[in-house]
């Protein structure tokens, strides 16, 4: 689809300079704007690439200054980076627009279906199932016995939902996710030999969660595993059983989170970040990259950074001595000898 | 369904304190009880719960003193852990009854079945496979050409098992886990281009194994990637080609075993553990969180902490010193300074 | 099948020591070797196994001396290592002649299909996808809108390709990789609550790529996330939005590469290997395994190690003091301790 510069203009409640008839059908950012893209500056560090970008529009703020002349066509509006996500939003909104059921799908007669719904081919709604109003179910999904969906969340391909666990409104999990399977959870036997614990708890996710591809998530022992509103999980995170995620927390890729632990709410962890077991992590907390956490964080809003970790900044002075070790060692040896020789 | 205090005791051979006739249909932990939910009692750490919860019966040790009346029914038993445990398997059974063919699957006419086995929807079957008696395949999973499945193991959904592998007797492989793939070998050229070794083993796993969700295990280059019996593994592991990992051996989630290596029996990994290649570790070796190891572990028994891993306890005074780094530093600092003004 | 030791010479150009009618079945490698295997000889410190070997067929190099008498039918050749992969190359590529059409499939009427392709049950195939000529695609794979896929790739069972991806000729994505995700993008707002930027972009994977099971590969929030040719990437690697990996660079399991890096060509990076956000690594970088690189890396052939990573040679030496750190800090407690009782 090709729009009008004077379109987006009249969409966005902007003003044009330039030429209103100018048309995009793509977005790009504005280091690599070609013609009949869109693209915005927000950021001034990115201000020379007003001049030179070879996108067709870019919208601006009404506040920016030119210091040179400009190829494009501009748009101006209040918030340059609001109005460009708004347009992204609505971008992507009509791109999800399947409805209905393709064929084949295996759907349970006591699944309760909700309005307006899509179900991909290959996918599979157990007995008891409850899919809430406009739930999009993409193709391979599998929602087992007893589950239930929110309305306007999206399953993408390959999503895999175990038995009994509860999703939210809103929500959207990707593609070869896995909620549910069982803790891990094993009694050790006298013959060193292991006894399976069953799991018959589940998993429950609140509204407008996002999960990312091939995160797994385990159903509690007994009880919930519980995401909270709001949260946001990357790939490949493991969050094991009985663990209870505060609301709007958001988690990286890579990250695992072992069981029994309780993260407090607006929580951020970077990427391959670990936490032992039963450990409490208050509100507000930030981790950064490939910590290890040990031990419970009890003071909200604390930066931690480390294996073991510990408080932010003073990891990274410790770094700068790891950095120097072998040169302390000689200082050290030095001082020994200095000493000695003296006595 | 719903059980009477009566008929539980009876089941477990216990004695009942309070009304025989309430009736429990869910299972909660003590601390988290509800009305209608059965609790048990066995760590000393959670007796204040029991004159607090709200569960309608709990399992205690017939051994269990009581300073304060209880609102809840008893029911005393030998031993009130193993108790629970045994309502738990059973009520875990009684979960996985479904048998028979669901339709649509891709079942190839070479393929042998076993009695009593369950086959869901969307499964794919291929050429000569083989699955034991009472074997649950669960929708969509893939089971290559040549692959035998031994009796009573359970593939959850969306498992994928390559050609030519074997699985072993009582083992349960979670949603998305990869039994199979590639290994990771390639040859450089000349060019700087790299040319495929080509994968042609196979991954063999015996018997009571358990594979946690999204599990990638590799085939070998020639002969078998090797998982002993009684093996746990978490989801999210990474357990590359030509690996044997010995009897019993526990390992957690998003720990990575590379090549060639051979891992001892009744070992304990923590989750996000690396191995390097070719490494060989001893029996009952217990590695802890996010270690790397970069070398074989001979010391049956050994506990090894850090990246590179070194002895557990030797490696947290070494993190002890760690966090004072830049204290140690200014009083190495201030000896230079003194000695030097001493001269 | 079966094939004497006349026949592999033949094909070999090689020259035969011993029973020229001896069969083989299989490929082994030489220390595991057993009547009816064909091994090879290349490596010295193999040698041993060359007197000992229960293989029928070993192939070794034109110039090996033997030191005592052999069992085994021998085949000598220029190279025997090359000859030996080119006969697992020539097994291996008679092992993938599926090809047609399985039932039921699900393929839009509007997606073009080249030549030769097999496309596997339960496959789904979107509107305007187009599949080049000989491509294989296994079951229970998911190929979006538009999705481009060039000639000769092989698709593993369970593949997930989001909408606009475009791949490459001659790759192999293997089982449970989800190719094109969204980017984990999003942007706070003023009530602690995160609302999703929609990740428009795509990913775009050049040829002779191999990609291991469950890896991610986000798409782009705008443009595309880029993997060259050639790259090989391992299993449950997580590649976040707008990256880009040059040529040939190699990179083992668990490693995550975050959002906006551009890693140059043959690189190599290790297992569990972290990198932050927005970084450039020049060329030919290594990087050791579990290191966590939190700047750029603008020296080409540089060797990185640790987390944070530094030089390789530093590091090694850092971590010689790290395992000592207690005994440096007694040390640095009796220079105190010696200093202060001189005064």
């Amino acid at each position: 689809m090709e729009f009008k510069a004077s379109m987006i203009a009249g969409f966005l409640h902007g003003t044009i300079e330039g030429d209103p008839d100018v048309t995009v059908s793509a977005f790009a950012k504005i280091e690599e704007g070609y013609p009949g893209a869109l693209s915005f500056l927000a950021n001034p560090k990115y201000e020379k690439y007003l001049y030179e970008t070879a996108s067709s529009i870019v919208i601006i703020n009404k506040t920016q200054k030119l210091d040179q002349a400009v190829k494009c066509t501009l748009i101006r509006v209040d918030d340059a980076y609001r109005s460009f996500a708004s347009l992204l939003e609505l971008y992507a909104s009509q791109q999800q627009e399947k409805s209905g059921r393709e064929e084949p799908v295996s759907v349970a007669s006591s699944a309760t279906l909700g309005e307006n719904i899509f179900i991909g081919a290959f996918t599979y709604i157990a007995d008891h199932a409850k899919i809430g109003d406009h739930v999009k179910i993409h193709p391979q999904v599998y929602i087992g016995e007893n589950v239930s969906i929110g309305e306007n969340t999206v399953l993408y391909p390959g999503v895999k939902i175990y038995r009994d666990c509860i999703i939210g409104s809103d929500c959207v999990i990707h593609s070869g996710a896995v909620i549910g399977a069982d803790g891990f959870g094993f009694a050790p036997q006298t013959d060193a030999d292991y006894k399976k614990i069953p799991q018959i708890g589940n998993v429950v996710i609140e509204d407008r969660v996002e999960i990312g591809a091939n995160t797994c998530i385990d159903r509690a022992t007994m009880g919930s595993t519980i995401i909270r509103r709001g949260v946001k999980l990357d790939n490949l995170i493991q969050v094991a059983h009985n663990v209870e995620i505060g609301e709007n927390t958001v988690i990286a890729s890579q990250s695992g989170i072992s069981g029994s632990c309780k993260v407090g709410r607006n929580c951020m962890f970077a990427g391959q970040v670990g936490l032992a077991g039963h450990l409490v992590i208050a509100d507000g907390v930030k981790i950064g990259a490939q910590s290890g956490i040990n031990s419970s964080i009890t003071k909200p809003d604390s930066a931690i950074l480390g294996s073991p970790g510990m408080n932010y900044q003073d990891c990274i002075k410790s770094y700068v001595v790891v950095r120097r070790l072998p040169d302390l060692k000689k200082r050290v040896d030095e001082l020994e000898r200095m000493i000695k020789s003296n006595q």
